[in-house]
């Protein structure tokens, strides 16, 4: 078996993760530096908040706030900053994560515009910027494209909604861990984070980093362990945002997971990316049957995605499953849009995204794999054949 | 050391949930049943759908969503009726899960009536009763009390609810694997489940049962794994509820939780911990500097709440946790009307919460660490002593 959509979740998970979280599973969660339960585990976020911001480079500009995943974290921005009657600016990048989020905000008169990307996935600033206007309140862009790899120039981007007074949310599923990302530098009002793809982490976490100068609606109310005579929310951070008991194994888990890329180093992680990544390619290319979507000059190196001329992308994907125990990933990635922009729509791709682990024995499987799918005539015969 | 907090979060948890996260973290997410790990992830989902269906008696007549615990389940029924220009009758027993949700609700109009508890935590429905008018909309209450286990008469509310139109929301926070729980008969609109408390699961991890009739708001927006072509959120049951990639080992730690008590028998937990109760009950009740909370006809058996005359709760706690190594809680558990209610405002209670594991030998040590704090004169001491 050979798992490569870590894309969607990373697996294996780096020993230390797992050894974290048989300990907190199997230990009393005492610490007898403070007094009681809701102290210690109080910790753990405190742990991940001071580990995240140096990560990030953002202990001095952002709040790090526990989420259930980059899709809370993007609901809590969208919805926390109360637009309404204005306009805000996605990119045909985005993940349904976030156009669905803006299509719910239409009933409090938010228009989404779309900026188009190009056929890597790519966005101009130029497409963005043709698109301001002055009810315009907040551009949100994906990263990295979880279809294409591509890595969007947020530099610029923030450059320019600085200058038009425009908020900047970026969905960070797709770099987080998998590129390096220093929020001082980027200058972002809000970045969402998933702890289970390249964070090496469990799913049900993640993490928005929101500005220290905002203060959102919360996206939960509820008890916070403190303030206990208090019936309405906190207003202060943490527990303005962070309701009811956390997901501690999944926060420890991200602690333990961005300690581990730290130890790795992320520029090591990626040249081993980009090392894997160049070996499908290089062996793929030439062949004529094989369309290979990426960003030669912005590109992540974190998926490989290709369509395989006459063969449904589902095919595909189920051949590699079924015939060469390869997993992989097909379809619209939950992003439709950028299907439009690379010309993949409405069958989508394949996708392959190898982890730190993966070794490149099981690359030259995968190559192997593709081009007999290329060879054979796997697309003209009976969907019940037993291949 | 001694862990009697298990009403915040139980430990030990059974090995059969330690082993399936073990499991979940070390082997591949694939089933090859079906295609590709979104198959198997969502099989997670569905395989606690039929055992909380069955453990609840809920199948033909709920929808099991899964939340990130009872404060997100919660929000998601309080924010997802859009309640508006109305009233919404809780009761003084409420955990701040429910209150804060609702004094949010107040900028859409929304007024809160309290119901006044009895000195044991326990609501009459007359209490209730007199608080309807024409503009009440729901009743929320909490099914068993996190400060004095009272637990509600939720059948008799269900009828009253109805009579008058009224949804009703319960909070099983406390409930749900303490007492057995038939949906089929209380008849509940939406109900509140945590999986970290008394189905021995993860914290992080809930669900919120949903009369099947009902379509609401959901809380957060996002992809789905499927209709990845569309852009708004999709209309049917369970992608309308659930966004972003599931806290799966939450899930799987919720369903074996589940299995376990279903196993050993919830009457048997239920007097187990009717036995370890009494037994601190039959020690201590006869002391008359200790006031003992409970309700003796509405008790659940889960907490054991009290306080020492002359010594504040936080006092006592911290004794009892840095001289006798026992693990309880104390202050306002986030109910601060309970503790109005009750009579322990503004210092609360202590609170001591057994588990099924918990032996009788740690009773005992409980039980002479609190005769010997009675019998002492700890609260005049410095802070600083070295007790």
């Amino acid at each position: 078996m050979i798992y490569m959509n870590n894309a969607a979740t990373t697996f294996p998970k780096p020993p230390e993760v797992i050894e974290a979280i048989n300990d907190y599973l199997t230990k009393l969660p005492i610490d007898f530096t403070r007094t009681g339960l809701k102290a210690k585990v109080k910790n753990y976020s405190a742990e991940l908040r001071e580990i995240a911001g140096e990560f990030f480079n953002c202990k001095d500009t952002h709040n790090v706030i526990m989420t259930s995943g980059s899709t809370e974290a993007l609901n809590l921005a969208l919805k926390g900053f109360r637009f309404n009657n204005c306009n805000i600016i996605a990119t045909q990048i985005e993940h349904n994560s976030v156009l669905r989020p803006l299509n719910y905000l239409a009933k409090f008169g938010v228009e989404t515009r779309i900026a188009n990307a190009d056929s890597t996935g790519f966005v101009q600033m130029a497409e963005i910027e043709k698109l301001i206007d002055k009810n315009t309140q907040a551009i949100v862009i994906n990263h990295c494209s979880n279809v294409t790899g591509a890595v969007q120039d947020i530099k610029t981007i923030s450059k320019i909604a600085k200058e038009y007074g425009i908020k900047l949310i970026v969905d960070g599923s797709q770099s987080a861990g998998v590129i390096n990302v220093d929020l001082a530098e980027l200058d972002v009002d809000a970045f969402a984070i998933t702890g289970h793809k390249s964070l090496y982490g469990l799913t049900g976490s993640g993490m928005l980093l929101l500005k220290k100068e905002h203060k959102i609606e919360p996206l939960k109310h509820g008890g916070t362990g403190v303030y206990g005579n208090l019936t309405t929310q906190p207003e202060d951070f943490p527990y303005r945002y962070e309701s009811g008991t956390l997901n501690y194994p999944g926060i420890i888990a991200m602690t333990e997971g961005i300690k581990w890329i730290m130890k790795v180093d992320i520029d090591n992680i990626n040249l081993r990316k980009r090392k894997l990544w160049r070996l499908m390619y290089e062996n793929l290319h030439h062949n004529e049957k094989i369309k290979i979507y990426f960003s030669e000059e912005h590109n992540s190196y974190g998926v490989f995605t290709f369509n395989i001329d006459g063969i449904s992308a589902e095919e595909v994907n189920f051949i590699l499953e079924n015939s060469f125990r390869i997993i992989a990933r097909a379809g619209l990635h939950c992003s439709p849009y950028s299907a439009m922009a690379i010309d993949s729509y409405p069958q989508g791709s394949v996708r392959v995204s190898p982890s730190y682990f993966t070794s490149e024995e099981e690359i030259y499987t995968f190559i192997t794999a593709v081009n007999k799918i290329c060879d054979s005539n796997y697309g003209t015969e009976d969907e019940d054949s037993s291949i």
